[in-house]
């Protein structure tokens, strides 16, 4: 109820503030028997670490990946997964100044109201370090789809502010995405990107844009309408990504000025199996996985933390200058393509289990 | 689990299939003490009714309800509110034509294949008329909110394929909402909207478009942080919505071009209250309402049934030509404007509920 | 969250007030294929149907089942499952004398502090008519255990007042179960059981007694620890009953003054299975069942409406004296059967589909 | 769904296996604002803890808590509450023993059919040591009443195999429950007790015994019915606590033997209050908190681990003799004291949380 758990049977728990001493989750609902260990889940937060290029954040953080529980002798126990990361640099900095300070768009002030008591320390557990624990979990379900599907979850940065691929997904060489900082699969958008965002970077400003996400080999039948249809439950799973602001699945907000005789996604058999010809659907019908791609698309709004100085009120409605200190994203996206694939991952991963009980 | 409940302490569950005896749903969790009666529900299934105007089906349902349970002498109980809408035209069709199809772009296929066993008549439990039962269930919510806040939902048409309201929804006058029949608060767009669905219904084609919705005086502290966040519960209520392929909140897809400088919405205070200068926001802050005005946009694809031949194929893998029958909307929108409201309006309750429990 | 649905992912959803138009439910999560008519749930009503002997209540409701939903073509589609039961004496009788009364050991008094509102007539939501809905439930919860494992759950009456059956289960012939009115499987107990109703309904009286159940051929694996381990669940279902007061299982409560070195129950292997020599565990063993019977005891008070004037209180604290009217079980233990049964059930058919997810 | 959460809107998720790095738990849904701190969980875990006495197991662990989250200044701040008890005996061991054999009336063949792997090291997932979870978790839910009512939750040794207290609570004076090692409140009867332990520990044998528990000052209203009414949370929690085999609330089983003319709690005015001049009920009625004292009474089975050879099988069902090692409980019952009353407490935080929902 209070939001900290995600997934209906494949379950996680998130905890911690990104000041605390540690970060971590509790997944309950992993069946036993899957062959895991900590470096199944360091890759994954590896791809999301802090300092990893010119274009993130600079700060350090190690993000070493603990398992407390649940695995034993290399195999998931059917019981609760605890993980832990601890965070190292938690006493090192000064926040006295954010203490009483409501930043703009940030969640300082709507944590003050609904909480009456907050920690102020790097937005507590309102900072995007909290996705820390969604990166573990997911690559713990990607690592079950692995050994029971052939899914594969991949999500490439579409554009940055102005700058836009343009090409579809199924004209791109996805195999590309991890080639360059930014993981757009395109070598030239890429770099026109990257300059982008070193040039946004330089002026202390910050910058959105959109990520894109393919889903290939997805089983049909997963996704329980009508409340939880499988593009629902994508679509609340980003949105709970700090910094989104919009979700599309298919043809999406275009979609809406074709006409049905355009947009219907004629079925044909293809290569023994049901096929449509075009799939405006994005893979999912009546909100259910229909075997075809899943394709999505999700907003991203430029970073609120800026190296310029802003006008804000504090705790007392008294007006205040604020300058943001420390080492932040000029642009969240690049690093935001591991949580859109661990958010993705979990959503499959519970939905493969719950197609389990639909028939007899 | 199965996907028919939506919310957490103000809680729905939904059944019926279309062409079954009946469709309806039991709300649990709503408070003692509400002022109800059927009449309050009634006047929110007339918006959504078919039948209601020359640009909807010209199907007849008198969508009639009744409540079983719940209510005592014109107050609810506390006790589970269960409330019935019957199919009065179960029987009258035949629907064998469909029995073995597979419609393009409808449920028919995805259903057949995760339940192995399908009601085929009128899309069966995939019917947009199971939401006559969200309506119900939001009638109670907006009942609720009506008692508890001042909290005013609205929603309606911005688009329709190529016309565009472009206008911002605090130029609008939103009271001339229903003063027409596709629900656009701008007369001349109204205007062109209509005509441009009466040329499609001509041709047997259909239409998309895009639903907006404001929610003004929404008090501070909705929202459920981290997986819960307000505008991630409004993204999983919209897309739970037959037909829709997006979702967006606040500056959405558009402000991922704008830089952090100028996207951040800077604090003031006015009028007594801390207020937001801009609100790219859209009202919510770290997934928690902050006072200021909610605003979202959803995409609805073009509707799926045309009155145009369509080839498609079989339960037997067999290739078939399809040709609707029947009374169908050429644009599904203006019908869908009661239910975004509903959706959202339910989504305001159970956060209204579960803000009881953030503060000892 | 209040407490009126069971189950996890086989989970019904109960409504309904005793002198409202309707009792029912709606149960989710029952997956498809599942041959399943109204003449499936009527035959378990009707051994819970008020008027059926001499010893129970003399009022007479039909309890005619009609299925709304979610089976078409005699098979259930995996989708919702709505079921009605009409209360058709609703309006014959005159309940003004209860309004404001606080009937003794009744839950007239907690109902109004809690909801503020209440529905006086005949308890409303906390009568036993309630059950119904549960009966119903059990009903399908049976026939899918039936269709996919050999269980079989059968309830008795092992005593009434201090009237005890004292052989164990697996010395009496549960084929007898149903032979006589009282439902106790020792004829010669069972009359004198009867007697002792009789008596006591003559002097205006009533009596309480304990049901013991009998679940065979449970398979191996059901329950989740650790805090939803079976007999848990099982503790759960049977307390929420009306009038149930104690739950134990296997040994219970006399097993305490055994030594560990006696309560242990030895496992052998016997015909190719695993079995334990003693079975003090009752079937379960760390939450999980252990393939051998389950077996629990469940005790009920006394009926707390007797015919016999008694001193009690009304909302205004004055003094009142009250005398029951209409027609009551001197004693419910004889259609508490069905009830015991179909709780059971349920939570067999939850924990049978939850176990097919523990494992890859 | 996987068993390891409870509570509904006050919500502990428990992790841990006896012998892995750490047991803990994350509660969600506790309000901000409460003073918490760690000696607030470990005067707790002290009471539970392993080696505090000589009827007690002689293995020593320290239980020391670390608040990882949830918690800063002092005061709790609405987000999840991670609590980690290190493990710090967990390597010193050879469990070889153990990996094959099932050991009877323990989880080892359950757990093995169950998810076909298994911790067998100390019974992992399955051992008593996961309850240092509930007390910690139990701890925050009592700190929490603690401030919002004057609830006084006490649960006491009744009885240790046939050595029973008789006297019922009211006539004892609970404060001397701590004041001698089997937490009995009559001195005399305890010091019996503790002989009997002292004797069945030399003979290598277990005890078992029934707890009481009164809770004082329960506000009314708390419970939901129909199904999570109060007495039916409480049967649940008890039940899922190792090695109980059975749950009484008021009369229980002795209540059966009454006519409902002597076991009805006639009301009255007392006090300024309403009152029942018996309290047969137990403090519940309807499954909601009349305001009288809550009693009920929790049976435990004897120790399954026994310093005597037993004969059983393994994993390859040979048959196999066994000897217990190490250093067990004799009686579980002194140290399920502060088990007992944790998850009473658990239980009524989260109905106290939730009848604030109950009325507009």
């Amino acid at each position: 109820m209070a939001g900290n758990s995600f997934g209906s049977v494949f379950k996680l728990t998130s905890f911690g503030e990104s000041h605390g001493k540690a970060v971590g989750m509790v997944l309950d609902g992993c069946p036993a028997g899957i062959t895991l260990c900590e470096a199944d889940i360091q890759v994954e937060l590896n791809r999301r670490r802090p300092g990893q290029s010119t274009i993130t954040t600079q700060r350090k953080e190690a993000d070493e990946v603990q398992i407390l529980s649940g695995v034993f002798e290399g195999l998931s126990l059917g019981t609760p997964i605890a993980v832990l990361i601890h965070n190292h640099d938690q006493e090192s900095k000064d926040y006295s100044h954010l203490k009483d300070a409501f930043r703009p768009s940030h969640a300082d002030f709507t944590y003050q109201e609904k909480y009456g008591h907050r920690d102020y320390r790097g937005g507590g557990r309102a900072s995007a370090r909290e996705t820390v624990a969604r990166v573990a979990a997911g690559a713990i379900a990607k690592k079950y789809l692995s050994l029971s599907t052939s899914i594969k979850t991949r999500a490439y940065v579409s554009s940055i502010a102005h700058v836009d691929l343009e090409t579809k997904y199924t004209e791109l060489n996805l195999d590309l995405i991890e080639s360059n900082l930014v993981r757009c699969p395109d070598p030239e958008k890429a770099a026109a990107m990257i300059a982008l965002i070193e040039e946004s970077k330089a002026k202390g400003d910050s910058l959105g844009g959109i990520i894109s996400c393919v889903i290939e080999n997805c089983p049909i039948g997963l996704g329980e309408p009508v409340f939880d249809k499988l593009e629902a439950q994508l679509a609340k799973a980003m949105l709970s990504i700090p910094a989104v602001k919009g979700f599309s699945i298919g043809s999406g907000f275009e979609g809406t000025k074709l006409k049905g005789s355009e947009h219907n996604d004629a079925f044909e058999i293809k290569e023994g199996r049901v096929h449509t010809k075009t799939n405006h659907s994005g893979g999912i019908q009546g909100g259910i996985s229909n075997g075809m791609d899943i394709y999505f698309e999700v907003a991203f709004k430029p970073t609120a933390t800026i190296m310029q100085k802003q006008e804000s009120i504090d705790s007392a409605w008294q007006e205040i200058s604020l300058e943001a200190k420390g080492r932040h994203d000029p642009c969240v996206l690049p690093r935001a393509i591991p949580i859109v694939e661990a958010m993705a991952n979990l959503v499959l991963a519970d939905n493969l289990l719950l197609s389990k009980l639909s028939k007899l």
